[in-house]
């Protein structure tokens, strides 16, 4: 039997481990024979020498047999899911579930919770009254079967060992790594069941990648891991310097779903939901047009029948803040940049995100972007709109808003919004 | 207040952390407020990434700072204290200090227990029936000053944050690194309130530093650490590729320090010992001949009063093991290697050594040098004669010795015992 200080000192002499002593170590931590004080120097090993491509490959393998793979063989049509690696007002995951389940396949979308200064989606449909996030295996695929799609927490039975090591990693400096961070997305989707995947990975200064290189590798190391696990994979790197669309927090970010799905969507937002929506489809082999289901009502609807078949109710009030100010521009001239990671810490610090998993979220805090990028402004003019349940949270919002606006007198330049497309490792 | 991850990224990024960082996640770390698993994984990025001197300097005085700082100012002598980096063999401290308080100096040696293939004094110690390690502050300093010198185990109040880190680190695979070894090696001397403190640094197979390079360096970052708390230190490399002595085990190398303290002692171990002692009366400014004191008897009888007086009696028969094997050569010739760590571990194996801190050890298990490389043997003469309580024992530590012999037709070429002297860093 192996033993864990060996495999640590070997990972860190930069040795690759053999597959058996990567099943042995994680089957141990999940076990807890393996220490969380050990694994975490491992996983600081690792963070510096890297895992070779065949030592990941049995990594992430390691996290799926350490629950259960689901079967959604049940599930008459094509199944394909997507996975956001995290930005700043991204709520694409509340429009592209129905949409691309409107256009024929199935989608079960298992997702998280936002931590840090990037938001997650099931915080954002819990401030739909009366909708559930948590659903047994069996309810889940019921309602992927009847509805097309389902957005709900991965169950304690998927990946658990990812689930450890993800809240040791949060705790012990070691998020920051392509083959830890890699191995933990693509284990808990493998696991899920999906046919095929379409990863959307974030670049740029309100995503944990903020190097293009960096954000490709990580695209090429997932869809590697998602063929070899037969899972149809790709990827694209879609750029998040500045918020997608206008609002940021989670019942603001439910709203501008909802009008996404009525056709009166923000044009950033709608680009890359049907770039990704197009992705999906093609992977699962329909030949539909996505723009025209945004348009004609049948994304919209399919969204309202998710959201009932969970619990909610899509036409119950969303809870409004008590309490609103705003942040103006200092000059007039052209808004040239916009700060995605300044304004996802001011909409974590005004409530919408937590310091700790246990944590709740107010479902009403977060910010509303005014102007965006490439519009005018004028000195004086709110360009942002910060709301909060609790005034005292306005100050460490504002202080994380410095500096976020970049106002100048000439337009910026043209920048693609879908960077790249990666299909192959 | 500082984070705990924050300070673990700094460091994993390549920041030097401000003596304010480090003061307050030692001291965190001691209350429990810093986790077990985010400690490891800030020592891994240090061993990654190293501590600047500044860093190391501060490192050490908090965990000086951790606990008390013995006064030893009511002692009348000098006082000079040595410590080893660990060796096989080393039976040195427990000749050095009464034969250094012989000649007028007063040793304050707090020591520690074997941990892997290495002995410790203490350990050795213990099998002399009655010696107690475990003295109160005020008995340690009772027996300094009537006796002048002292063995004993470091109390709880000493460099706490040392002795949980120094668990963690071994654990965690976080042993081999230069300046947390060094750390943690000054942290307990400084703490000790010794005025001047000789280090052993062992280079070579048997030793932790293999190389001389490294070993060097270790030596002048714990030099540098004597001189700036305050602590004249000086440091002898001295080689440890073959066991110091003949006996190797805890009993086994009591008898071999009282034979030596007789004037019957090995020579490489009486050089060794010498050299120690004239770098710790230098430091302690005294100009006596450590030579005479170990044949006139004046060492030996220091040792019986010191023994006597942790409750020890010197007369008493010491413990012997139920078994012995032996190994034997395999061809004629000289012999011209005896792998000091191969030694260590069988002992260690045989009963010697422990796997955990919290293990028992055997009082009798050992190995005796039989021959010594330099000397011819002829082919199935015995070299070692392995010694065990529990006969299921010697199979592992013949494993261990596999190789360990290398004999061949020329004699090995000289090579010196103490290598270098650094007394400045």
């Amino acid at each position: 039997m192996p033993d864990a200080v060996e495999l640590i000192r070997a990972k860190r002499d930069g040795r690759a481990l053999t597959d058996d002593e990567i099943r042995w170590l994680i089957a141990a931590y999940t076990d807890g024979a393996v220490a969380d004080e050990q694994m975490s120097a491992l996983l600081m090993a690792v963070y510096f020498q890297g895992l070779e491509p065949r030592e990941l490959r049995a990594w992430t393998a390691a996290m799926v047999s350490s629950g259960e793979r689901l079967d959604l063989s049940a599930v008459p049509a094509p199944t394909v899911d997507k996975h956001s690696t995290g930005g700043v007002g991204d709520k694409v995951s509340l429009i592209l579930a129905p949409l691309v389940a409107s256009c024929g396949a199935a989608v079960p979308q298992l997702s998280g919770r936002g931590l840090g200064h990037t938001g997650g989606t099931l915080d954002k449909l819990e401030s739909v009254p009366g909708w559930r996030a948590a659903l047994p295996v069996a309810e889940m695929i019921e309602v992927l079967r009847e509805v097309g799609c389902v957005i709900c927490a991965a169950g304690p039975g998927l990946a658990p060992a990812d689930r450890r090591l993800y809240a040791l990693r949060d705790v012990t400096g070691t998020v920051e790594s392509i083959p830890l961070i890699a191995s933990s997305i693509m284990s808990k989707k493998i696991a899920e069941g999906t046919a095929a995947l379409v990863l959307d990975v974030k670049v740029g200064r309100g995503a944990f990648m903020r190097e293009l290189a960096a954000a490709r590798l990580l695209a090429q190391t997932m869809v590697g891991l998602g063929h070899e696990a037969g899972v149809r994979t790709a990827a694209l790197l879609t750029s998040m310097d500045t918020p997608l669309g206008r609002a940021v927090g989670n019942a603001v970010e439910v709203e501008e779903a909802v009008a996404t799905l009525r056709g009166e969507g923000p044009p950033d937002l709608v680009e890359v939901t049907l770039a990704l929506a197009r992705e999906m489809l093609a992977l699962a082999g329909l030949d539909a047009d996505p723009a025209a289901a945004l348009t004609d009502g049948r994304a919209l609807e399919r969204y309202r029948t998710m959201i009932a078949a969970q619990g909610g109710d899509p036409d119950a009030p969303l809870p409004r803040a008590r309490h609103a100010q705003v942040v103006t521009a200092a000059e007039s001239g052209w808004l040239r940049g916009l700060d995605a990671r300044a304004v996802g810490v001011a909409a974590w610090r005004l409530g919408a995100g937590r310091a700790r998993k246990e944590d709740p979220v107010s479902a009403s805090a977060g910010v509303l972007c005014l102007a965006k990028p490439g519009e005018r402004v004028e000195a004086g003019q709110a360009v942002l709109e910060l709301r909060a349940d609790d005034e005292s949270r306005f100050a460490r919002a504002h202080e994380a808003l410095s500096g976020a606006l970049e106002i100048g007198p000439e337009p910026p330049g043209a920048a693609p919004l879908v960077i790249e497309r990666i299909a192959e490792a």
